[in-house]
């Protein structure tokens, strides 16, 4: 990206082995992120020209001479946070906090190679080669499946609990998918798009809300007896879905926030008689990919279908376009 | 009080049962908040003149009709929210969300005598009489310990943690108290007031870091292998302490928060990137009073220790004085 609005398709040198820790893959698909539209449309700054893209899944070409389980010809997931997986952050499941992660969104995903950081700690294979209609699913593992999952489990969605979800792209309709198989009882998906809508259903919402602001809150009460759900995830990132979202929870109840909060601001006072739990930030992927990846390659869950736009990687700055105008969903790329 | 820094004793109509489920209790003893000083510091607007006092202890006198648990000649504690103790939100933990609440600071427990909502919800009596040196100590669950117990149960405090405290009142004190009873490994207590480290450190605290702001921050996550702690309790209510408990946290870490936020703003981007889970208000304590009462009873804990000064009811503005100058941690007043 060479600015906001200009993506644009170049040669690079090939990424080589650097650290011992090393692996480079070849990459099988990459995609837009929800996150890479902050910069492109000018509300994030970043040092131009920047190599975007921090979701993957790939072929290992090379590993490091430190990388011992990680090894060539294996099929690969990794997070959008290269992590070590040992240290007391990691070992706690915050691996997005490891003390020694590496952001992999400077290392530009939508790519045709990608060098990995921290092979071991990072990537985790798939049992076998994956058949290919499985790659759109595993490729969400890597950011919008693990991002959504952990909303959920920042909101504690699970058996008997009635869940909200902030948010209609790919993280909150993931989100939704998380809190079913979490067991929720009840999941309020918030949206006014009518694809997005049916998605949301067939990931396992049970009600639709439209309404959005004051107005969905109210709707969500209304649906609650009165007194807000017990979990809402917060897939957004603005001041007002921030807000929506810890005015539509009960007391006692938990906010899982997943969007990247620009210009949030949190009134203490509100947060403070609101009595909720508050908790969440880059989701620490790293700690539910097996558990994920099982989940896929045993066709249980099938968060692969938020990509709804494939393209081949040199029309990407067409995918950039679709997401922007909300054409699109999510967009896969194919190198 | 009729204004800030106007506190005056005066007749007023004795109180009536006005609902079935009201109790009178004659108070043993009652005090001044540290959220009382919020008005008379002409922080917080009341309508004036305002009765005071949330806090309270006493012999029940009479109960209304629907009253079947409290009997009058018990000796009953409750908290600062009347709660019915029956409604969804209650026995989820968070009778200070009752849906019945009443305010018991709009009717006045620094006083002789006490109508109480809800008895049957609200009250806890003691098994007996209590020796008149357990008074102090069974007054302080009525508050501060109840809420000191909250932020050291909102912020995780538990075995092989490291809890810092961020305040020196008496909330502050008590939630030492409390992570140590519940089990914390290491508790650093932040106070730059000697007489107060030195009852953080008969409570339980292993450490004293007398910086504040950013250079507490820094003490922190010194003494915690520069990770931060994982338990961090805010107990004043400021935006400098409310960013220092969640900088000295380690991601992934929990902030209790128990002091009343006036003007805090949380940054959502801060908060986002800092992965600390965020829990706090109006203390529950209606949740925590069996336990707390039986500790005394048991004299297990001494939480009365932090009243450091005793008036009659009828010199109460010189309590409040005593406090707003610090002269006094807490002050309890003798009808």
């Amino acid at each position: 990206m060479y600015g906001p609005g200009d993506v644009r398709v170049e040669e690079r040198d090939e990424p080589r082995i650097v650290e011992a820790t090393d692996a480079i893959i070849r990459l099988s698909a990459s995609c837009v992120c929800g996150s890479d539209l902050w910069p492109y449309r000018g509300i994030e700054d970043l040092e131009w020209p920047a190599p975007m893209g921090h979701e993957y899944v790939g072929i290992v070409e090379e590993v490091g001479s430190e990388v011992t389980t990680i090894k060539p010809g294996q099929f690969v997931i990794g997070s959008f946070w290269a992590s070590d997986n040992t240290c007391e952050i990691c070992r706690a499941g915050y691996q997005s906090a490891c003390i020694n992660r590496v952001p992999m969104g400077a290392l530009g995903a939508q790519a045709e190679l990608l060098r990995v950081p921290l092979a071991d700690g990072t990537l985790v294979a798939t049992p076998d080669l994956p058949a290919d209609d499985l790659v759109p699913s595993l490729l969400a593992a890597s950011d919008v499946l693990g991002t959504g999952w952990f909303g959920a489990v920042a909101a504690e969605a699970g058996p008997g609990k009635t869940v909200a979800v902030a948010g209609d792209g790919a993280v909150g309709l993931l989100a939704v998918l998380a809190a079913k198989q979490r067991g929720a009882e009840r999941i309020i998906a918030m949206s006014r798009h009518e694809p997005r809508q049916k998605l949301a259903r067939e990931y396992g919402a049970t009600d639709i809300v439209e309404a959005r602001g004051d107005d969905g809150v109210a709707a969500v009460k209304e649906l609650t007896g009165g007194l807000g759900a017990h979990s809402v995830v917060e897939a957004v990132g603005t001041q007002e879905s921030m807000m929506q979202a810890i005015r539509s929870t009960r007391p006692g109840g938990h906010v899982g926030f997943v969007g990247v909060g620009h210009g949030v601001e949190v009134p203490g006072m509100e947060l403070f008689w609101s009595l909720v739990h508050l908790h969440g930030g880059p989701a620490p992927v790293r700690r539910f990919l097996p558990e994920l990846v099982e989940l896929i390659w045993n066709r249980q869950i099938d968060p692969g279908k938020v990509f709804d736009l494939e393209l081949p990687l040199d029309q990407v700055a067409a995918g950039y376009r679709a997401m922007d105008e909300r054409e699109a969903i999510k967009v896969l790329l194919r190198p």
